[in-house]
């Protein structure tokens, strides 16, 4: 099993950061404009890509409000398939430390290694977005 | 021990790919404006950043034109050194794939995540630069 792991500092309260990755309105500044995602535990949250011809679905597992957001992916691309994405947030004197894994790869194929440069790249986005230089989802049909 | 993989298509020839990552002129563009670099093999290869308060040093293992660039760091850095950076070019119909690999890493520290999401972002900005939308480089005084 492989897990993806990135790190970054966002000069953000917790809860800023945690808005951006636990609510539909968040996650579409900064991921996929293509967001749906309900705000309960055992609810869903999807990803659409290209008119949808790519679709990243998860089951939202854990949401602690300033603190930690964690899904399990089912379905769609099989290499997601049962990964396990944990936000856990850490605040710091001037902000938040934001520690992103996705868990349960079977293996780093070239299409993890692929996603994770996107990931890093994202990491980038959210911190933009939430220091306030809006630099827009990165997908946007 | 623990690699770090990246994987970005890029649309420009290997052998363009090849300048952005072999040469200092290259290097500059997108790393760091303070990279020193040899254009031989057992040369040196250096990446300073903050005023050189920390410096990312490499001895230049493989040069191979079109195709190839090999690493290994030493020194300076305790997490980084003695991990080898390879970079491989896959040529495309249209462009290049680009494979980026830090092998050798001890462990999957809180640095080592924060490097990860470093290279996410270096990805996009070699990119970036390749395809004239001239990002800058990471890292200037």
């Amino acid at each position: 099993m492989t897990t993806i792991k990135h790190q970054i500092t966002i000069i953000a309260s917790p809860d800023k950061v945690y808005a951006a990755l636990a609510t539909q309105t968040g996650l579409r500044h900064w991921w996929t404009a293509d967001t749906r995602a309900d705000a309960n535990v055992g609810g869903k949250a999807e990803f659409g890509f290209d008119k949808r011809s790519m679709v990243f679905r998860m089951k939202i597992e854990e949401l602690v409000p300033g603190k930690r957001v964690v899904w399990s992916c089912y379905g769609d691309h099989p290499e997601w398939d049962g990964t396990i994405l944990t936000w856990t947030l850490i605040p710091e004197q001037n902000g938040t430390t934001h520690h992103f894994a996705q868990s349960n790869w079977k293996d780093c194929t070239d299409f993890c290694a692929t996603c994770n440069s996107t990931w890093g790249e994202l990491m980038c986005r959210l911190k933009d977005y939430l220091e306030g230089r809006n630099p827009g989802p990165h997908w946007q049909e």
